[in-house]
């Protein structure tokens, strides 16, 4: 089989297939139709040159096949047979279809735009354990975005500050504190005492306030010690735990989600480094493959941008991200590569916004991505308040209620000083 | 503190610092010295705004600091003090200097060009378990490059196809088989009974050649299934796993080392999807680095590319990164943005080079990356010969044999006829 013969615009997929969504560039003098048809032959069974282990007839059977090729927009869309895929192995999946083909010297550029899973690949994952309804009801907030913050500096303050960061945080009006990503273990502030610290506090605030807190420790290590902090956390009183999602990888991810089954744990999902592989818009893996593949294996709330802050990734792209993960049946939209999915049993994860917020850009957030369904992390913008983490949590709750509202911030910021000195700080958009 | 104090460009690094040089571009209207800053910052302690948890002072200790830059190539250097790093925990490692960073709206493109670690860093990890005088012994082979070959097809085989075609690339001559790296356990093709088939024709064809033969069955999964599928590797006989490095991820990986110390397998790494985050030279992470990673963590040998095959990557950077994996001390180069490194106790690891080999190109590949260092795996260039596997494996090993000993394939072909073939079909080059 040449190249070519992986290309067959009269196939129309069935409901066993797999599609991969790609945008393909060829490199110079190679024809699009045959850097295509090199993308479905390298990602399923093809091989540079003829074979005598197989016969055509049968490799055909199980090849995949480009059966949409836009030369213009250098959208491409392959199916691929169910059977190239080993259900509930997730880093196979990425080995075939996100594998070799990245560095073929047939292409300039590529990137995968979307997959569309089939039902009977679905089946073989849990997805989130509580998803949003989960969490919703374990925090007994149903009407407004859930607040958290970001313990800062990332790194710098030992065990009892931490522990004292977040206390102030959950009484000024956090839901939710997390550690950074790149916070683990270090000389200066040990896992294991942190979190005996911490959750210490935690319960000490619950009493005091009433609400519901939550604190979110970054498990994120090799994969044992990664499980043996997980039932730490379980064991001191932790309903969460949060991890680095692509530096632990698909492996010990899926090993987690498995593990959790018995721990009972809400999985926070954190992207760090997502940006090496996504943010490229001509090469590499979209942030909505990443975020599918997190609800697939069973993260129950994932980072997905900040729409307004720090990071890059169009406010669009944000919204679309939300809509992935959190609906139930997703529509094919042509023009921004969104592949249609039908999730079946698996629960919504919720969205997380970061990077950069603070109560000055809580109604934009909102708008943007709807009441409802996200998460609002803010670390800077609490820690960095003129009277500090306390205050700062308290303007960023007013901020959520004067959203919620409907009142204006500066109308709110009248009747309440830390809103006031933290919109004076951060600015009010 | 502001970005623009993560710089002190009088700053000398100690050796307990972790270097890393980076390639910047700034985005429009940023200076690069903020953006170096931010850089920086972000990948240590810093945020976007002044904090109230910390003084200055204490923030300053352990934040990195970047000491070296070159406005005009874009190439920054930053030092970070250890502290920042949990000693064996490579996930956090890469959240920390390969995380939020690559997102920053500060910047257009970050690539991470090269690390140094620290002796103490070093330390902690074991590297790999055999290395290349491991694998030299336990082949009998010093003197050639190994050969080796993945069967092909890449997917579409049954068990006893597979384990036929293996006994025939043997039997012509490969020292090494291995399985392709989106083949796991298929329904036509289910790895445990694949790999008791193959292993026992293994057996045989040991007898029969007097040769040692080597099978590298995938084991890339779920980490709890990877490990299952490495110990009945082990226990039917197999040498090697081999694992796709970057689809199963850090933390799985290093527990899988981990777990090698009772295996006692050698693990050959390939690295499926790793031009997603190499392959732009002003975005990302370099080959070298994730290579370096998994000399760190114990791979025995890894995939570095072809220098003359159907993927990218250029003849120098396959070099560099085969003297990075293969030597004890790494001495600077600043042309090519090397870091030093001293892999103290860390054994080397062999470079596999694979992908649109065929004979005709053995001659310039032994050239460029020195005979004694080099695994070549053909797939294609074997099982595509005009007479099969067999003969194709025996071209193959003809190929090593005249090159070896300097005689130009021409002349050694036309006493041998399978070579000639091979020529013939593939050309010369």
């Amino acid at each position: 089989m040449d190249y070519t013969d992986y290309i067959n615009l009269r196939y129309r997929p069935d409901a066993n297939d797999l599609i991969a969504e790609f945008r393909l560039e060829p490199a110079r003098g190679v024809s699009f139709k045959e850097a295509a048809g090199a993308v479905a032959a390298e990602s399923s069974v093809g091989t540079w040159t003829q074979l005598t282990t197989i016969t055509d007839k049968r490799l055909k059977q199980i090849a995949a096949e480009v059966f949409s090729i836009n030369e213009k927009s250098g959208i491409i869309k392959i199916a691929y047979p169910s059977e190239l895929f080993e259900l509930g192995n997730v880093p196979q999946l990425m080995s075939s279809v996100a594998g070799n083909v990245f560095g073929m010297s047939l292409l300039n550029n590529l990137r995968l735009e979307d997959i569309n899973l089939p039902n009977s690949y679905i089946r073989a994952f849990r997805g989130p354990k509580y998803g949003i309804p989960g969490i919703r009801k374990m925090l007994r907030v149903y009407k407004r975005p859930l607040l958290g913050t970001i313990i800062k500096p990332k790194l710098g303050l030992d065990e009892k500050e931490h522990a004292q960061v977040a206390y102030q945080a959950w009484l000024g009006g956090c839901d939710i504190v997390k550690d950074d990503e790149n916070l683990s273990s270090m000389k200066f502030n040990k896992f294991y005492s942190r979190i005996a610290k911490t959750i210490n506090l935690r319960d000490r605030c619950e009493k005091e306030t009433g609400e519901k807190k939550i604190y979110m420790p970054n498990i994120t290590a090799e994969c044992d010690e990664m499980l043996r902090r997980a039932e730490f956390a379980k064991k001191v009183g932790c309903e969460y735990a949060m991890v680095d999602v692509l530096t632990v990888g698909w492996s010990a991810l899926q090993k987690l989600r498995n593990a959790n089954e018995g721990l009972k744990l809400v999985l926070h999902g954190h992207r760090a480094g997502h940006a090496a592989i996504t943010r490229n818009p001509k090469h590499g893996i979209s942030m909505l493959v990443i975020a599918k593949l997190c609800r697939l294996i069973g993260i129950d709330q994932l980072h997905v941008g900040a729409v307004v802050g720090k990071m890059e990734g169009a406010k669009r792209e944000v919204q679309e991200i939300g809509e992935e993960i959190e609906e139930r049946i997703i529509r094919p939209d042509k023009k921004h590569h969104i592949l249609a999915e039908n999730w079946l049993h698996i629960k919504p994860m919720f969205a997380v916004c970061s990077g950069g917020l603070h109560p000055g850009k809580v109604p934009a957030l909102v708008k943007a991505m709807g009441p409802h369904i996200i998460i609002i992390q803010m670390g800077g913008g609490i820690h960095g308040h003129p009277r500090g983490t306390f205050y700062g949590a308290m303007a960023a709750r007013q901020a959520v209620e004067a959203t919620m509202h409907g009142i204006p911030l500066k109308d709110y910021a009248k009747y309440n000083r830390e809103l006031r000195e933290a919109l004076d700080k951060f600015g009010e958009k």
